[in-house]
């Protein structure tokens, strides 16, 4: 009943108030002109935010596995053949999704905390000669274990392979908290959600395709209605939606954007950016493990940490929960057990961020690891104030 | 920036307070044992406003059109015949998703005003001796026409036929605003959306699935993931979701449950009743006549009034919009122009119903019919003064 | 709990969702310069809104009775004489605080629902060769006898009896609604509160000190802390406040005078003129008086209703809301039982105007009234559509 | 506008979702029965957090110095003797007003971070044998310099002496976050405001009167109306208020009484305290010391830290503010630059007070004190993990 303590789950995000007000709207007719002043604004921001001038955006209510569905299903047909890397959940779902839907998907095993690997990418790709392959897809970051892989590596590989596949983005966890470029990487289909990087409720897919997944819409022939691109696009020129839209969310994104853009993208990504860091120093300091194998691949919205062998990392969780009322993210998975997870994406200050690194550090002495308290707060205040 | 004017659209419906508050939560951890404590609550609900206890219910962030995709593509398969009326735009569009979804409808035009024809549908069943019809669809409420369909009819025209086929009811704009009876009529999926009866923002499919309905999950294989109901069952059982899902909804599917059972589902129903007929005594006022063709097709949730011979009723819903700030709902489709609506489900009183009434007065006589002002209101406030 | 009728009483007003917002702030340390960037703005507005360039604005958590209570606290002496007319309940009250603080009222006695006699004034200030009397007490708008007494005749008659004493004015239900000119009609203290035409909820009073008020701080003896305006003025000057500041209610003042402001005063204020109009014109068509005796005198902020010999106006409101969940207001003190009364200012739009009108209609049939329905709705709604 | 971080001030305290909702409210008719059923559980839950059966309680739109102003004004001549103590910036203004309104002030200087001197009391009220003193003030929580005084050790010394005086308390920042026992120590006036243990915005000052201060309203004769105790009582008795009610203020005292209560006042105090120990441990690591100057004056509502000689204790206010969106309380008067404040009263956790603890750490680092960062945290995370 008293508890503001912030969320440090790798989403939904802690909330700005103003984002919650932009959400919580009075009814209004959406069928008024009144609607266009959301709509469009909303479709204009993000593409800001993805860093596009040519592709079109849409938002479907639904959640970011909505977007997943909605880049194969207007864009394939049953038994084409896509290209994945299982390095993690999320990875694993949306193969999942292409299995469900009849795609043949050639996976390549990736250890979890391991990247997307661009140069088996580049071989599978160059092997295709007869470009059976008609997607590649891609998760930007794998928040089940914290890794951010390199997109601009993957558009190399696919270029270096002369490959004419669309190229699928799953951006959830990083669009809006970590650089993207949909233009500058060719990206055909890139997918978020609202509950991330805009800081909003869940409850919105939003989904830009370029104009080649664009062409791919008609040709596509896996059954679809309420993710049907065309429907979407034809009512967006009307300033309408193809059933009823959720006023009040896309408002949310409309303001959303609004606030990262006045922001400035590279602001908000530098912030993430020294918020993680923080934190990645706090974990130096308690002598642990980061899920994710190498720098490179450390993500700057959320941190899986590894826990020694024979302790349960979900204890951590459901401890800090119950006795601190205060909430990490679990391992999932591969990783269940063997990881618990800071998520510091979205709205959080470098104090905030203290709070927990302070809760973390607690839990763990009293669960009886091996940590000293203030070890990694003081590393992680240590970054915060030199760089502030 | 000063209008506190009701809206007078067929859903999304004015909201009352009490659910702005349960939608605008702040973030919690949805894979916390919190989330259970609105889930369940919500799903049990939801049950009870449907009258039924044989039904497993599922909560899908997506619009009421999510509804029906997830009726059609957990239940059916390429090629399945299915049987629907054709008889306004919600209709409409329900069989165009069959269509695009592969599958081989059966459609009975109906004069836009009329309902189910349920002994055309009775003598179409028994002709199908060979039960190659897998489903029927009825749309209980034809948000369009302002009709409301006899649900129990289409039942007894299936059982007369001894016909096996599932049946699917579209109760988007009847479901929490007049009686629906799952149970007793045998519905094997209903589906209805957040935004209307349950006084909530657009966002949440609502759908329950019968037992026999359930039975079809396995054999059905028309492609699905997001709309996957085995996954929801799956996870419901372990209080999860199978993505992130949009608490704040689900927390007002919880308290809009709460607070239409506890002022009881007959009392709700007999007050739209009231209210919807304040607003025909006020029609008949004027001497004009709504869309649907008999009386007991009267919807209690929205009335299509048909305007005179070459009077475009879009102008109504322009005029009210720009000059009073009122909003009304405008004719779709096959009535585009000749009819204009008056929603009056959801959160409304008798005395907002009045300025409803009044503005479309206002309207009218600015637009040159020879309707009284003050006529109409005077009709409805006998109505209205004498049943309270 | 489904309610969402507005209310007709006059004060508190339906508030814009604009400004709930505003007031609704989370905490802020109101010792930062973030305060300054409130305050200040909120002043500032005030001044606009009192049409003042000369005077000094203060607000003091209180409701408007502290602004009266200031008035004479900052300026007065015990024993000193002020000048009073008693037409109404809120007059009546100023003149009983007058009493209690030692302060010796001459009073005239005007019948409710006649306005301030300036010529009356004229003389008594004529004859006051000593000139004892300090203050002129004027009450702009009656509230409880929908009476707006014309200010600029109160000064014209000081004037012209060349008479030194202050001149203070309870504007509490008229500034922000109808016409205010403190530096044109000089007046020396003009006393509002937030609840009425700035739209607010109760708890803020706003008042205006001309540089002649300002000059009687010090000679003042009046006992005084909590209203002293000195500590007000001085902390403010420091961006402070001498106790802790309802900052959200001051955040309130300064969005409502950015609201009213960018409207335009004038537009605010034809606007409640073009309701207040609406709503007599419907008592004219019930062929009922209003308690304000000449059309002059007709207040824009709230009607008073009289009702026939032997009727209880009372019964109307206390039918109202139990029946129709609707609030009017009741008669106070001299003329209780004797009329009922419309609340038309703040935040309220034509159409729902014509809600209140058809919901008095209905109670005065309720109750016997020979009244037709529909006849002052007519006539209101005639008045708003040709005047829209 | 993405700052969430907690305030450190005290008071405002940070405020509970529930009661910021419970503020915010729609207009309704304060002069409707439904006014009664938020005014009456308001006072009755304010009398079970003063632990009082025998007083009489009254809420006035006002600060806490508008409280004191009552407790002078309803029970006070001119000239009446008062003893009061001097120890903080708050008993200073208290006896500032008990001067402007014409009382005789005996005060006694105590150095400020030292408590009420009960044995001093005691001397000069047996030597008061013409019993001239007719009030005793007592600054519970003196709120500068975070001193709480025993209460029951002033009323031992009045008792001592047989006097006669009423004992007014201001409790403004102690009741509801530390233990008040109205009638076990007979006190006869208790003063407080919405905004500190209540978690409401400024704008309330909630006022207990004993039987022997009713008794005393008659024979008083400051001047006053606005806080007058007599139209409050024979208005509460009528459901009715002597002005406009804040209702919405009232509604969030009727809600914090009943979180306080359904808490269990003492869990409250408990909390409190756990919370507030934890920051003396962060102090005691710093080898800082409290500005109270023996452990049984420690308030737990607020700790005023003294800095070394020479260094300005506001850089360290403002540094927090502009560095890291934290807001600290700077000391005030007598101890202006040489304390800080960190505030724990109210809706606050223990996890989120290490925010503010490491925050102070930073700032005193990057300020140049010799404090080693995670120092304070670490002490205070032993004592909340080992207390939780």
């Amino acid at each position: 009943m008293y508890n503001h303590n912030p969320v440090f789950i790798p989403g939904p995000t802690n909330m700005p108030e103003a984002l919650r007000r932009a959400v919580d709207m009075p009814t209004m007719d959406h069928r008024s002109a009144a609607f266009a002043d959301i709509l469009h604004p909303a479709l204009d921001g993000v593409k800001k935010v993805l860093k596009t001038t040519a592709a079109e955006v849409f938002l479907f209510p639904s959640t970011g596995s909505g977007g997943w569905e909605t880049a194969l299903s207007n864009t394939l047909s049953k038994g084409d053949r896509v290209l994945a890397a299982r390095n993690g959940m999320f990875s694993q779902k949306w193969i999942d999704m292409c299995e469900r839907h009849g795609l043949d998907v050639t996976v390549v095993e990736v250890e979890w905390g391991g990247g997307i690997p661009a140069d088996r990418f580049e071989e599978i790709l160059t092997a295709d000669k007869g470009h059976e392959i008609k997607a590649v897809l891609a998760t930007h970051n794998e928040t089940a274990t914290g890794v951010v892989s390199d997109i601009a590596a993957v558009r190399g590989a696919m270029d270096a392979a002369n490959h004419p596949a669309l190229l699928f983005v799953d951006g959830v966890s990083s669009i809006g908290s970590m650089d993207f470029r949909m233009d500058e990487w060719a990206v055909d289909v890139a997918v978020t959600g609202s509950q991330k990087g805009f800081m909003l409720p869940a409850g919105l897919a939003i989904v830009g395709f370029s104009p080649k997944a664009m062409a791919a819409l008609e040709s596509a022939t896996l059954p679809r209605w309420y993710f049907d691109v065309r429907d979407m696009k034809s009512n967006y020129a009307i300033n309408g939606f193809p059933y009823t839209p959720p006023v009040g969310m896309i408002n949310g994104v409309k303001i959303a954007s609004e606030m990262l853009i006045s922001e400035g993208l590279d602001n908000v990504f530098a912030r993430h950016a020294r918020i993680a860091e923080g934190v990645r120093k706090a974990i130096a300091a308690w002598n642990m493990d980061l899920c994710a194998i190498s720098p490179e691949l450390y993500s700057n919205s959320v941190s899986a940490i590894v826990t020694p062998e024979g302790f349960d990392a979900n204890t951590i969780v459901s401890h800090a929960s119950e006795k601190y009322g205060v909430a990490f993210g679990a391992g999932l998975g591969a990783v269940a057990g063997k990881v618990y997870r800071i998520g510091h994406l979205g709205s959080l200050s470098d104090v905030l961020a203290l709070t927990g690194i302070a809760t973390a550090e607690m839990c763990m002495v009293d669960l009886g690891l091996d940590i000293a308290l203030g070890s990694g707060v003081a590393a992680a205040q240590e970054h915060y104030r030199t760089t502030a």
